[in-house]
């Protein structure tokens, strides 16, 4: 089934550049969507080729969604580009729902003149991480915008999942007492994006810890007992600082993390430092924070380390009372300080 | 529950602008995000303030996902804004395959420099559209990008519906012998955005039919048996021209019109001889093709024009065997043509 009569042409993927027709609807936009998105993403909802996908949802389940922009630049970078972060950045926000991701769907919005080579690159990026982790992506849309009206391109992705009846997970859940784990190294896809961005070199590349964290959640949620889990949440933008911020706000209470505890990578350190940045406040894609409940902790923080994506997990620290809801830091000099949301010195378009 | 300590001040929604901290994913942001979208989307599932949302789905139904990116220029026009279009083109994708709209997801990439009193008309003109449909936005994400970087705002909107388990309604159900019903006037949306891009000026203002029509579909779905209404499609980018030739092309049959039945509204017809347009490329954003069993049209017609916004609903066609899958219509003055999809000439960023 094909819509190209003999007179058109296969579209240049090599030279070609994406023009306004690709956006208006007409030939030129199924014919980018039959040879490059439909092929790239094939599946059984998406060939049926309507404007929205019907999807089985296992029974005895609520239904979790969830949505993201991403306008990261440079699109591509050390470990990662675009396309593989659009998948795993809404994957992971179902997962920390602590429900089962199972359909994706995607928003293009695409620049004119921005070559058709380095779209399919990252559309084909898209489609193998959405593969690796074994979320479809069952629906989607495409429009162009005139050049200089957008940049390359921008991606939303709409991550829908199931949750089993029953369970909560989220900010609201963290209580005074519970133990805050983090599931590895913080700061590596910040520092990732910015050393290209800015051309740095260091002497070990630094790279993108982006990865779906749905496996590694459902090994924590295994090893532990339904209610032991009251929050997850991936430090993305504003990092760890600011998710803990974030975190605190919604419960009403604070926290207390131990400096020394907290896992960044030498070379992280070293390339903040440079930089004049707090890993801190630094995105990550591939880290997890989990609010455990103090007897489950051990065997939350086992179950973390045990997985490829949790080996580096560590305990940071705990939720307490605190009616300023106050992040606060022990330092590794003995002493403490409030550890506030980033407020200046954004780090613009790191996802 | 407030984020703000003492010396943050107020957002200021008369001079103010988009800066880049509002997207840094700090302080800034979060205050962006509870000072406007989260007062104006309000909903339990929003209030939670996690990076997704746990809802209630119906027993007994399938899931039907629709994503649409919006990128329409300029960002108001007759008769509607981005912040309604965004959520009328979704709730329509999710109606459109048979499916009660049960909830929206929003992301939103700003321009910095973006106008916030301008952002915030059309964030709660997306409300009151939400509100108005009865679809709340439960969960969505903000991004900023550098001025020249973006254009104003950019809306990607996901729709999630219940779908009753066996109904099957789809372009690839079309089949030889089915009427081709609309449910009113055609080219009523692109003629609207271009004259007030072009800064025409006609007799009667030309205003779009953007509109949410689950209400519609509902009604046409209970006036006749399950399994009666083979497609639902709404005709958006390319028209009803391209969308009938993506059903042709999904069903493996042609189809012939009749000119002479086509709703157009005469100042459209008017405008477009002006413009050298054709009404039948020009988008809809409140309109619907239906195509139903023969035995059932004339109940399917009823019911449309016995609805708000479907008064103007004709039939004008039928399905018909054709190995070529052509769309072709029979015109006012006796002849046949093939009427194609929409190739050249496109009519850029109208949703």
């Amino acid at each position: 089934m094909t819509i190209k009569p003999d007179y058109i042409r296969p579209i240049d993927f090599k030279h070609g550049r994406v023009d306004m027709n690709h956006g208006a609807g007409g030939r030129a936009g199924a014919q980018l969507i039959e040879e490059l998105f439909a092929r790239a993403f094939d599946n059984p909802a998406l060939r049926q080729g309507d404007d929205g996908a019907a999807l089985d949802m296992p029974a005895g389940h609520r239904l979790v969604m969830a949505i993201d922009g991403h306008v990261i630049s440079p699109l591509e970078f050390p470990g990662g580009d675009i396309g593989c972060l659009a998948v795993h950045g809404t994957v992971n926000d179902v997962a920390m729902m602590g429900a089962t991701p199972l359909y994706l769907a995607a928003s293009f919005i695409l620049e004119e003149g921005f070559a058709l080579a380095d779209l399919k690159r990252i559309v084909e990026s898209m489609a193998a991480a959405a593969r690796d982790a074994g979320v479809p992506i069952v629906t989607g849309d495409t429009k162009v915008v005139e050049q200089g009206k957008g940049d390359g391109v921008f991606i939303a992705t709409t991550g829908v999942g199931a949750l089993p009846m029953g369970r909560r997970i989220g900010g609201a859940q963290a209580r005074p007492g519970d133990v805050v784990l983090v599931s590895g190294t913080i700061g590596d896809h910040g520092v990732a994006v910015l050393s290209q961005r800015e051309s740095l070199e260091f002497e070990t590349q630094i790279v993108s810890d982006t990865a779906a964290l749905h496996g590694l959640v459902a090994a924590l949620l295994a090893a532990v007992p339904e209610g032991a889990v009251h929050t997850l949440r991936d430090p993305t933008r504003g990092g760890l600082a600011t998710t803990l911020n974030e975190i605190a706000r919604q419960c009403g209470a604070g926290m207390l993390l131990h400096e020394a505890d907290i896992p960044v990578q030498p070379q992280v350190e070293a390339a903040c430092e440079l930089l004049g940045l707090d890993p801190l406040y630094i995105a990550n894609e591939g880290k997890l924070i989990a609010i455990v409940a103090p007897a489950h902790a051990e065997a939350a923080l086992a179950a973390l380390r045990a997985h490829p994506l949790g080996r580096a997990a560590a305990r940071i620290g705990v939720v307490q009372d605190d009616a300023h809801r106050f992040v606060q830091m022990a330092t590794r000099f003995g002493g403490r300080r409030v550890v506030d949301w980033l407020s200046g010195e954004p780090l613009p378009r790191i996802c």
